[in-house]
């Protein structure tokens, strides 16, 4: 049978349906509508010739043995965001799937070729993205940190996971999953509005930015609101929103696409009748230059001293992680853009701001790349994120073009 | 026994270690270390000759028959907000105790003295603060409002009243408590700087501040951290932080002690990887001139429209409470005066930023004035607060004069 893109639409449709709600995607790792998603989709290839595993990270792999054990990856992550959208990760499964679908119907492919479902993208329940990937790459470090760390209801990282079978101690052990792997695809939505805007279907991604994590606290003093003059304030909201706007020049002047974000501010004690003691404010910078993006941390550093000192408080920066900017593999991006050309007509090559499992992956060495399909107003982490059915289907066949290209290529460099 | 200034500062400790603890005093209405504390106020003022009652609003009132009905009314509160200070609220009870004592020690009065414990100045639990002398000056209006709030633990606030024997619908029946009342007198410290930055221990206080207090709503879009260029953004959180600081312009255009405050702003996701959606902003702005007050709230309803216009987002204002500037009685205000220079030496005229249960008090009609002692370092509303003891002792002389001047003074208009 012949690759079937309309059945990915169907599927996606189906997966939603299954897991969501009329706010969205409810697909959060470590929950239990996250392990339905995880049973419906081993449902969704049981008829395959492949062997299944869950590894030590709770990433889910399933093995289409080829002639080599040197093996080709595609992946994705069936986890979502809160209220999230119905193509976010889970796109690139069911894409890859199709794709799995038609390779075992051609017979032994002359390189294994794997499938796997990253557990916990998105971080949403514990604040930490790239679970399962990084636990694979050998990149986490911070299991100490995650230990310590509990959801909203007070219930433990360690303990949520457990409850998943995953043992935080013994994540890391799923490195060996990449010992064998040649090369690794992924295809997502854009999650921007880079494609919609040149009015292209797909894109072939070069590489994710570089991130910069930091909660930067602001400490004042707490005084009433009513008896304390202006001049003698110590307001520690005075300096995050100072930051807040200040951070949107530093990007104006980094330029190559550079974002800052303020995502949230904490204020305490927060009441209408007291001056800002302390807030806790996030700060998420990117850039695709390591140089740049140093420069930017180090100009929002500046900011920030200034600040505190024109408000007479003080200031302190925790850095909650960084990565640096990660260059996709030459030869597979040119490859990634053969594809989207032979089913589109024309491609275009663009960084990813967000960052994907691919990314932890290349970083432990495996010749990665991307392919990004168009999101509709660039939305996500949304009900709202959406793209065209039949953009949809030209991302599947492109996948499934750039999986034959890549094999031939994994097996030549044999 | 004359009066024993003395006997105030050491009940005022023994208060503090009955119901404080390392963080500071945890006197939260509607809660059991309240009424523990409401209990040990009634003890100390067991042994006089007074009459006591509880009035539908949870106020505690202590009645010295005097020779005539009308009665001179002394009063505080015993709550404090969590983690409060020493001295907010109770000095005033204990220091008019102290005078309490010494009048009854007299004989009978001229005309009758009132002690009042207010109920819920502070409004921590509920967010509503003068619950009881709001209630007994008839200015309550909300209590729609009232029915619906519910406290951090999902309490709402009928049941936690009805907990203290208070029924919400009858409550602005103790109203009839001022029928009689003549004049009313509270002391408390001044939470702000200006006494103790002019070197004075007292001051006597000409009126209450008129506020303006709304929540200010910022809509945007949500949208991811890593794919949203900075021009596409519709940051909320940039409404938010051009108005925080902007409100410190409009205070000190304004002149006359104006204060400008955003006291919290809360974000929504709230999280490193989106742009802020939804900023909820805490206003508050004080003035003593009515139509000063008016202009400053023009002049943050007219910038938040153009901020929101600049950033492409939405604003919306809901008011959350105001009340004028509150002049109090002339007459009184000169025998505070006087009073303050026979102990202190020298006076000082100032108004009051924060709101009392006398600005209600004012308002039903009734003659009042206020006395403020020195704040170390304006501090309140934190473990931090504190008076030196020889300034406490001062006012409750202070306090006792002024008690005197205004018996005769009511009495002369009986």
């Amino acid at each position: 049978m012949p690759l079937q893109p309309p059945r990915t639409v169907s599927e996606l449709r189906e997966l939603q349906e299954l897991t969501g709600d009329e706010h969205g995607a409810q697909r959060v790792a470590w929950t239990e509508t996250w392990a339905r998603a995880r049973e419906w989709l081993r449902g969704k290839v049981a008829e395959l010739p492949v062997e299944h595993e869950v590894d030590e990270a709770g990433n889910q792999w399933w093995t289409l043995r080829g002639r080599s054990e040197r093996a080709l990856l595609l992946g994705g992550h069936v986890d979502s965001v809160p209220n999230g959208g119905w193509l976010d990760g889970c796109l690139n499964l069911l894409a890859a799937a199709e794709v799995l679908r038609r390779i075992a119907e051609e017979g032994e492919p002359p390189v294994t070729v794997r499938l796997v479902d990253w557990a916990d993208e998105e971080g949403a329940r514990f604040g930490r993205s790239l679970f399962g990937s990084s636990a694979c790459s050998r990149t986490m470090a911070d299991q100490d940190d995650l230990r310590r760390r509990v959801d909203g209801d007070g219930v433990a990282l360690p303990d949520a996971l457990r409850e998943h079978g995953v043992d935080l101690d013994r994540a890391t052990e799923s490195g060996r999953q990449l010992e064998s792997a040649a090369a690794y695809l992924e295809l997502h939505i854009e999650q921007g509005p880079v494609l919609e805007s040149l009015g292209l279907p797909l894109g072939a991604v070069i590489g994710t930015f570089g991130v910069e994590r930091h909660l930067i606290t602001w400490k004042g003093q707490a005084a009433h609101a009513g008896s304390t003059p202006m001049g003698e304030r110590r307001d520690a909201l005075a300096g995050a929103a100072k930051l807040a706007l200040e951070i949107r020049e530093i990007a104006r002047r980094a330029g190559g696409g550079a974002v800052c974000t303020s995502g949230g501010i904490v204020t305490r004690p927060g009441i209408m009748t007291s001056v800002v003691e302390t807030a806790e404010q996030l700060l998420d910078q990117r850039h695709m230059e390591a140089a740049t993006l140093a420069r930017m941390l180090e100009e929002a550093r500046d900011a920030a001293a200034r600040f505190a000192e024109e408000e007479r408080i003080d200031v302190s920066w925790d850095r909650i992680w960084h990565i640096g900017p990660i260059l996709f593999e030459e030869e597979l991006v040119e490859l990634a853009d053969e594809s989207v050309r032979e089913v589109a007509g024309e491609s275009h090559r663009l960084p990813s701001g967000p960052l994907h499992d691919a990314a932890e992956v290349a970083r432990a060495g495996v010749p990665t790349v991307m392919l990004f399909v168009q999101s509709l107003r660039g939305l996500s982490h949304t009900k709202l994120e959406d793209t065209k059915p039949e953009h949809i289907e030209l991302s599947v066949r492109a996948l499934d073009r750039l999986a034959s290209k890549a094999l031939d290529w994994v097996a030549a460099r044999a």
